[in-house]
């Protein structure tokens, strides 16, 4: 890499998980939107055929009329190849199949446990993490072996398992996860300037918050607009749409728009506990206690948001890899659009384009002072030359920190499950989780079948305690 | 109060509740079985004919044979005058009537939530807590007034909330709570040394242990015998005994010999977690999940333990108010007999007669670092001239923290909302509670419907909203 | 004050101390030059006709060719008047008179003690602390009283002392402490650049550095341009320039240009602990054993920089004075000029204008985790909408804690002891100090002349064990 | 080893350093006098001839009359031999011989420094460091690998390094560091009892204290006997005899007698900073500024203390060589005697036999919070059954954090520079050192030549930077 004037050029990024039809084009867009950074992408799939469409398709990108920069795409067999001398690392995998994130998704609605998402917290999340988890050790151990020097941003869920990995196997990697659910709230705070002070139009990233918790149930302890304290506003909004829900579409993020929700869930928990919960409520609702907002499915409905069934990411998929076939044919063009996503922006502020504020997913080394030390936790950090610093966030309110702490705790006590291959004591994670309601009995019956459904990646692991 | 040499004469014992027909007359007898401490103890209690009742009772004890010292009992109307200038207070009441506590306990079973006990934690002590809290609020004024350099021995149930009001109210007060249930996980201790090693006959105070956590969800995280880890040793009886319980009989305490226990939950979760739980099953199960060992009472009863009803407790009290009228009558003798109970030892301990480290419940001051600074929490303290200090138990280890971490949590914020009388938050509390396992709807329902059956005690809360 | 778009309009802006003819004048140049918020200062000096003068003078900035903004200047009588309502408040003053510096400064000479500046830390800084900061506590209740809301920036030394105070009379008060010191070393840093890597003309605002310590007792931990480590780069730089020091001029600031120095100091700094001390030499030299850099004037030539004597101070008071009355009467103009201070930038950064990352002087929630909490620190900060939160700095390395630990540990103390107006404990933290090198007998000899010389300004405390 | 009902039989116990002349002797004597241990002590010693010495010595206590138990003595040549399987290990050690001792105390002398003790810290500390901390790297290293479970109790100077020097290089060790010290300051307030109060005769254990701080520059915070708060008589025997010192005689410890104080010391620093130093004059001197309490012989002198002089030392080993013979030879009987020192009760309480309360060097894991975490703190610990857990001590109070807070941070510098073996580093915690009076250079210069007199022992180190 090297610089010119403030222009940063052969940048090497390496993209692990570089077959997505998703992320990965969001990210070239973004790439080619930016006309002060250019380099080079390598692409590293276990898929290669994927990750070798992709290549096809990124150099495409180079052709759009709007491009700004240029980018070449290199598909590779070897993770070391991409990952050799890399300035950054992307790492955004499906951990298994869409056949494995059926059986943690759907499995548990046998025993009433309803999970919108699945792929965080729960027994989904979990269970998504024992496979996951391993894969992770081996990407740090090669970040260690190839690129120790360079900055990972993580993408993968379960997010705050993924980054705690890659610390506990390298404590000196520059890594951090990346999730813009917040920015989502953010949005909800302007539509609530809007709709309480008819303030219109302000942009998500003109609110200012603080974000403290864990990445899928942060919370905002503060946020401002200029010189107006939003929590009045919000409390406001609150009463006005809490039973109704608040319909206006939010986000038009290709993620997020068939996932809507009327944030009836996060209006619930502001009046329930004065604090603004800052996800999406299909992920907010999956760290309560079961029996608040996925009790049965009509009371999801109620609560005025959709499950996602795993056969709908299926067709999703189906969809996106004809729509690669069509790019690759020529019968579709690739086009530069806005993602909303902030990954190319804290690229830029890492090599010292422009300084960025924003949240991010980190071990805690104090920014919030109330939740263990080491644990990965989200709060606003500095993004500036080749450094990232978290802000501090200050203590978990009273009011949240049992919520919290427990999920944070869960999480730390993950970590170590897997790290150890313990099934008992991943087990006994599980039967804590807030969405596992049924019995001990039938708890230990259910982690037994989701296990052995995800068996063929589950092969770290001794399971004959299992019976697997 | 003056020495006279090793011994302390005309202390001033100050004892709220003074009228009770139980922990009172075990007091009165650990008195006089102890040669070097002697003076006056004052009763107040809200019933002046029962702390009338034990002054004639307490002055009894001064004639039994095997008498060593000589205390003068008064009871008082008012408790300015039990107060002013006491060297030692001790809180010891019952928080409403039985009546109330039926509610606490029974009220939650039609929602599928039984509790053994239902004075801690659960919905029983959070009802409790509102009805307690606003009392110790009146305590600790008063000793702030009549005796700010006094020592606090509270027994009142909720231990954690009580204390805690005690120092919020009155942050210099030197107060500490006093819990016998380690004692009893001691004597398991000593049991699985007889069962395995065939090490007979340990007293339980020769089982040094170092707990940790909340008073009745303590947890022993050492062990130790002479030389001997007890861990392995506990691993054994756990292995040899989890399925069909010990059911050696435990105690021989007035309070607990009713109250057995056959360790099955004790020992399920040390094969589960790791470490020693540290209370009677009854309470530890009451901070679990309410699927856990209480789903129902067939599955407690497979458990081992029994639910004790209230009205068990309520014909207990028609027993002891009788005994109480054939002492007075002198149709029955007092008796000094060995309660098993500390307060005695602390007392002298404190002043100066012999130090002593035992498990106590005081405010976090760093004792348990990764607990917030404050909250009441239990660990080892040393007991000795004029001064508690804790000793440093160290973290709660990850595989338990989570479990703690949630409960420690929660009463942080419960106390916080009873101080406010706000009464949505006390809600909140109630609602995140491991035993509250039905639907926020149906929390809300039973919350209302226990504050209505209680509110003859609550008329410090505006309960409008409830619809009281 | 309101919005209109991105303008903010209607400031009120309250200047304590505002007779000042010097920061003042940089502050109407910094208001004059900005374009996107206007509105009212409000000037309250002891000295009314000073402030009165200033008022002419800030008028005056409304009519400069280049001005992009209006501002109405008002001199008032009453420090209320100033207050009441203000958005913002700038608190600047000298503390007594040039006399009392000149005892500050010069008494210690005799006793072998040399103090460059002498109004931050030393016996100079420890007297003048005294006499500033009953000053603080009384600013600290009138803005209590008249603008609790506002935004509160000190530039008065010692800076420490006084935000400190600030926070202790007023726990909620949003005060901050903004010093141009590390600026300076970031202009060090980029003439580092020059000098080793031939990158030429880079803005001090380009070196992106990790500040961490006290206020003119700041050290760097991490330093970057770009990705360009400056740790080596600098360390080079020492090996260069440390025998003869850095001759090219520094600075044109006026405070600084008649005080510079060859940063010997600072690199020998350097070449000991391996950090970068990030003040001017005459700061630094202060806060070290008074025999390392300050042991006579001929050894402080040596080290290549100047004692500041009061009596220039006072020489450059009395050009100002005239420069005074010069622009009054008009026979000079005002002119908009840059000053290289932030106070503007900071401003319109809490005003939700433009964020900004910068070091800033506020009490320690967990920045630095190893220095006391609540002790006033100087880490960097982000500035936005209605909110200043510092950046986790981390730990103080452990090759220079032993001298940071100590000096916050005294400024700690020194706080104490003045807010309990304690003459001894003053006098313990006197000949604690770095500076104070005589035997016990001789501190407390010049601790009495000192506040004797001074005690016009001391009748909050009673120095008659001072025979005073 | 094993237990017979309550007592423990076959204890293996390696003492390194078992040559010595004194601490051997005393502890061949303690063991005697202990009626429930016995078993074996392996001397190990660089002199062989001297170990075997104390084994011929050590055999002959069994023959007193009043000897209560039997102890078996073993020199032997190897580390390995006596460490093998050894339940205790003691630790105490001349590092170096009395001609290193010399330069390490007289050589400062000429640049004005003059140091009482000279092993602890200062100069001579710092050097003696250099020397010790190798030895205690290989004992560390040894322990690790011949017996991990063993309690390891430290006797040698600089007790800090020693003790935290065994942490560093095996984490897991069962290590504290014990010293007498604050005893004498427990009889101080014993003699202050008497003479303020007339309370006579009370056993310097009966005086409660709660101790914080290093080793040697320990304070107490509380200290209390029975009801009595001691502070207040302290004030009074303070203001008794600060001014004449208090001059009964201290003890009769052997190290001691020849070295006493007249407490004036300890007085001033009582008046000047209301907490009590808590180890002998000579011993506070040295952490104070140079010019405090060592300016010169003759204030020395009047500050009623003396400089023990190395030549004064080697004439006592003289003594204690000879009387080593005629032990050997039946010249000279062995006798039992009180030495005061409670290793013995260490050793019992962790044995199971009796709990103790005391003072003891261990690494902070939260004892002391405003204290780093790791640096070795000393502070009272629970010593029982296998442990030895500390109690909280609280925070180092305002007055005197920036007095210990900069040695503690000097130590833990200090530590870290002798593991890197780096001289730069070394040498500037000695120029940091309060101490070091004298000026950059010359402490150079001083630092260099006592480095230079040591070298036969600094063969670990690249000393090619000093000329050496």
């Amino acid at each position: 890499m090297n610089y010119n004037g403030n222009k940063a050029k052969n940048i090497k990024i390496a993209y692990i998980g570089g077959g997505s039809r998703g992320w990965a084009w969001g990210l070239m867009s973004d790439l080619a939107a930016c006309s002060d950074i250019s380099g080079e992408v390598y692409l590293y799939d276990i898929d290669f055929q994927a990750a070798y469409s992709n290549e096809v398709i990124g150099n495409m990108f180079n052709e759009c009329e709007n491009a700004k920069s240029s980018w070449s795409y290199h598909a590779v067999k070897n993770i070391g190849e991409a990952l050799n001398g890399a300035n950054f690392v992307i790492l955004s995998i499906l951990p298994g199949t869409f056949d494995e994130m059926e059986s943690d998704v759907h499995s548990p609605e046998k025993y009433g446990i309803y999970q919108p998402v699945g792929d965080t917290t729960g027994p989904g999340g979990i269970i998504r993490a024992m496979r996951t988890v391993p894969m992770y050790e081996y990407f740090a151990e090669n970040i260690k072996k190839f690129c120790p020097f360079a900055w990972v941003i993580n993408y993968t869920n379960p997010m705050t398992l993924c980054v705690k990995t890659l610390y506990r196997v390298f404590p000196e990697i520059k890594a951090f996860g990346c999730c813009h659910e917040v920015f989502g709230t953010q949005k909800v705070l302007s539509q609530a300037l809007d709709s309480i002070l008819n303030i219109k139009g302000i942009d998500h990233k003109a609110i200012k918050v603080n974000p403290v918790g864990v990445n899928h149930f942060t919370w905002i302890t503060e946020a401002k607009y200029k010189n107006i304290d939003l929590f009045p506003v919000y409390e406001k909004f609150a009463e006005k749409y809490s039973e109704t829900g608040y319909t206006e579409n939010l986000d038009n993020n290709w993620m997020n728009n068939v996932f809507e929700c009327s944030q009836k869930v996060k209006l619930d928990l502001f009046k329930r506990y004065g604090y603004i919960a800052a996800a999406g409520d299909r992920h907010l609702a999956e760290f309560c206690e079961g029996k608040w907002y996925l009790e049965s499915p009509k009371k999801i409905r109620q609560w005025g948001f959709a499950l996602t069934p795993v056969s709908w990411r299926k067709g999703d998929l189906k969809n996106r890899l004809e729509k690669s076939k069509r790019y690759i044919s020529g019968e579709e063009k690739v086009s530069i659009r806005e993602t909303g996503e902030e990954g190319v922006n804290q690229i830029r502020a890492i090599l010292g384009l422009e300084d960025l504020v924003t949240n991010v997913n980190i071990p805690n080394i104090g920014q919030i002072p109330n939740l263990p030390l080491g644990a990965v936790v989200e709060t606003n950090a500095v993004f500036t030359d080749d450094s990232v610093k978290p802000v501090m966030a200050g203590d978990i309110p009273k009011e949240i920190y049992p919520l919290i702490a427990r999920i944070c705790g869960e999480q730390q006590m993950l970590d170590e499950a897997i790290a150890k291959r313990d099934i008992e004591m991943i087990f006994n994670v599980f039967v804590n989780d807030p969405l596992v309601t049924c019995s001990l009995h039938e708890a230990r019956e259910l982690f037994s079948q989701m296990v052995l459904n995800t068996k063929d990646y589950l092969s770290d692991y001794d399971l004959s305690s299992l019976g697997v």
